[in-house]
């Protein structure tokens, strides 16, 4: 068990030094770097990673439901194991609290135990029958079976602001390896040493499986170079990113350019706008703006799901909530950015919406006594301003909220249809608001993937029902999550079976059901 | 009931003339032009059509499946209530025999009730229901519920292959209306009276049902001019496609560079290999032969699953195989085929064929006593050519086929690995060759969307466990299938829907499971 980074890669079960630019993680807090160092790897890494999880692909993807179960839940054991080492580098590669990062590690542990769940309950083999009619008239019907197979290879990009729920052993692996994909991570370079840390266990836990140790691989490089390799490398079949919508639009392309197209997950950019309904504000304005201040200011507002809008109608309200919002959040600590560039980014984003000629500021944190802190901003414009501006439409990634002055609902309604795809969409709507609630519900649920009433979007439950998706931009495939049980559908495809000998036969569409799964028959779901 | 077309396009219920390039249908047997004169459109009636469809959205999203079931049933009724013209205008049009297209009726007819069972019986919503866990430490779980929802408006087209299955009213707009889609379709030029016949039965049955008539519209127009102004409306929301090649690749690449990209389901290219071992060739080259023959030239070979490659180890079976399809094919009659267009294409696609230097003439079929007739083709390889040459991959739309022959089993399957995406790949294989199908079929598991042993690729059953899909360019999302009932999911994405209180939520998931479907309540499958 591996406690402290080597500043190696890991391919297929081996250490590597990249060749590369050598770089070192930096602690936010300070801008002090950290040891060791990392180096990036390129077009040979990416070759030998692909081709081992090439190899392993072709005895993976017939692993049984079982077996990935032990995999998924060896890889949580296994992160438990390094323990509080593991803790101490992420806060030091992302200063996030040490709090936070042990939730967000009991978050990863039970997110693998999850799809260590759904692996083995089996019904993501999607498993059909219809059998043989040889007495049909005016042709016999033959045998036809279905089954869900593995795509391929995918390959993983880490995020930035989870360097362990969205990173190298995330959802997006944990889903991939459910499904029977290896995966290639292309890790992030603000937490290489968690990551370095993450890939050593998950390794372990390939080995301990006795299975390929081609299944699993995590590289470190340039995005647009290693990164696009990666994504264009024919013996890659799907790519799961989260992070900035420049980086998924350009894997994208990458990917759609391929003499072979291939599927790619991006959850990229999302302002989650927050639509506090006219009774609510009336009844509870201070509650709503404290907790709306709680959740935008949590983690210096890096979170994909941080509200970043507000759109209501104006009136004694709203000018109430903007009131104690703007205290709120002028009170609010300061806290250093996951990296200089992010925290660049959100500085120029704000100035942005304060130069701007109709926007005004309301509210801006205490100044940051970090070198790269951020201070929380809150601005707020009129409707007409807002539709007129795609630029206001835009995230600002980090601790920046607008609220939105609408002159009644129908203009709420209007603004809302106008936005661009969200991962979420949250309504604060007490009693006498459920009419113009019912009215702006299926507005919300054309833009959004998750609506929430009176609570707050971060914090995303990892369970059957949660959807983390959304229309583009919030993903670029809005019929799917990349949270929750049903992400694993994204790295599967139905194949049919016509008349196959029953020996030949997959177990999952076998005579019998040895698999014990829920099987359409003839369309009827049960356990034949 | 309209039972003789007029040239009219259909516009959310209205008949409406062209103002683009006046055509006539033509009679692929004789050659000669059809009564009436139709026209194409252009911007304008893709604009009336897409909002049209647009503001039906709004209304038509939320029927239940028991509305949605009502109105497929109904069209389904209306086009068998059209009766003989139809099948008259269909034959004059495409030159395919009268038998052939009852049997496609009766399919579509048959597809349209399928789809109207599954919106009826309500799983497609994916309902799912994580409760509320209150007393749940740290922190307590939200009450969180997932739906699925229609995507949008769709854009589908025609294919000249099935003038009624997959055209009109075929799989693609079967599938999206059941799914809570509106419909705009670019009917094809080489059968517009058909087109226009079934459009009418459609805009009745809304009619009929209650419905708003802009959830169906059906425009002629040119590929690259109306179908791409189709595809990047931008309220559009997803893409069926029939057809080639170049005409699904130029939709995906014009959806994929809207500002907000779009899900296109293009089925475009496939030579379905056919894979007879050398036992089942031992034993009964004759008839795999004569099977074969019979499924390459049916419909003039004019299927998206015509059997166009046969690959297998040489030896005196392949042999016996070879002269008995030889003669075969030498007897088989010309059939008309679809349009000039496609017989022109054709005929280059063989020429190209027998004049390879690595390429010999097995057979060809009896010169064609007709204008736009297809002449069977029976070429040979050698393995080594056929890897050394990409061209020699590629599809002949049309009776045309590719023997390989390969020194043993290993190659086989090398040159099986290395084929494109296929729509179907087909064994013939006794009792001895299992355990070397027990090898192929990984192989052919990665390469296709349907395996079927000892039978033909040609007549794709519509039921519950077809795919009719694969792996690119067999499609563009291999993660889907255009036949069978799996086929709505292509026009659903989920939502989620966090403490939305209980008057507000979709019957789908609300409580009581007013709608009597199955739910998954905490990850169990049952009716609560």
């Amino acid at each position: 068990m591996s406690t402290a980074p080597t500043g190696r890669m890991l391919i297929a079960g081996e250490p590597v030094l990249g060749g590369g630019a050598r770089y070192r993680a930096v602690d936010p807090s300070t801008g002090e770097p950290l040891e060791p160092e990392f180096a990036h790897g390129g077009a040979d890494e990416v070759a030998r990673a692909c081709a081992a999880a090439d190899e392993a692909f072709r005895s993976y993807r017939n692993t049984t439901g079982q077996q990935r179960a032990r995999l998924l839940s060896a890889i949580a054991d296994g992160i438990e194991a390094i323990g509080d080492p593991l803790i101490e580098r992420a806060h030091a590669e992302t200063g996030l609290p040490v709090a936070r990062l042990t939730g967000e590690r009991a978050r990863t542990t039970g997110q693998l135990r999850l799809f260590a769940s759904v692996a083995a309950e089996g019904s993501w083999a999607g498993a059909r029958i219809d059998p043989a009619q040889p007495e049909r008239r005016p042709q016999a019907r033959a045998d036809i079976r279905q089954r869900r197979i593995a795509l391929g290879p995918v390959a993983v990009f880490g995020a930035s602001n989870f360097p362990l729920a969205f990173s190298v052993a995330g959802g997006d692996t944990a889903s991939a390896l459910a499904a029977g994909c290896p995966v290639v991570v292309k890790g992030h370079d603000a937490h290489p040493g968690t990551s370095e840390l993450v890939a050593g266990a998950v390794a372990e836990a390939i080995a301990s499986c006795g299975l390929d140790p081609g299944t699993f691989s995590m590289l470190f490089g340039r995005g647009p170079d290693l990164g696009v390799r990666l994504v264009t490398d024919p013996r890659i079949r799907a790519v799961g990113f989260t992070g900035s919508r420049s980086g998924g639009t350009a894997l994208l392309a990458a990917a759609n350019a391929r003499p072979r197209p291939i599927p790619v997950y991006a959850e990229m950019s999302s302002t989650n706008p927050v639509f506090p309904l006219p009774a609510a504000l009336a009844e509870r304005a201070e509650e709503i703006a404290r907790g709306f201040v709680g959740s935008l200011t949590l983690g210096a507002g890096q979170f994909c799901t941080s509200p970043g809008l507000v759109i209501a109608v104006d009136g004694p309200g709203l000018r109430r909530f903007e009131e104690v919002a703007a205290a709120e959040l002028a009170g609010a600590a300061a806290a250093p950015m996951l990296t200089p560039g992010i925290a660049r980014s959100y500085a120029e984003g704000v100035s942005a919406l304060a130069d701007h000629d109709a926007v005004h500021v309301l509210a801006r944190g205490s100044d940051a006594d970090q070198p790269h802190g951020c201070r929380p901003a809150l601005h707020v414009t009129d409707a007409a301003s807002f539709a007129a501006d795609p630029a206001l439409h835009e995230e600002v990634f980090g601790a920046s909220a607008l609220v939105v002055r609408c002159s009644d609902a129908t203009e709420v309604r209007a603004l809302a249809e106008a936005l661009e795809g969200q991962l979420t969409a949250t309504v604060h709507a007490d009693g006498p608001d459920h009419p113009g609630a019912a009215e702006l519900l299926p507005v919300l649920e054309r833009i959004a993937g998750r609506i929430l009433f009176n609570g707050w979007p971060t914090g995303v439950e990892v369970g059957h029902a949660m959807v983390h998706g959304g229309p583009f931009p919030a993903t670029s495939d809005s019929r799917t999550t990349s949270v929750g049980s049903l992400a694993i559908e994204r790295f599967l495809r139905p194949v049919a079976y016509q008349d196959v000998p029953a020996d030949l036969l997959p177990s999952a569409i076998a005579d019998g059901n040895p698999d014990g799964i829920r099987r359409h028959v003839d369309g009827e779901l049960g356990t034949r």
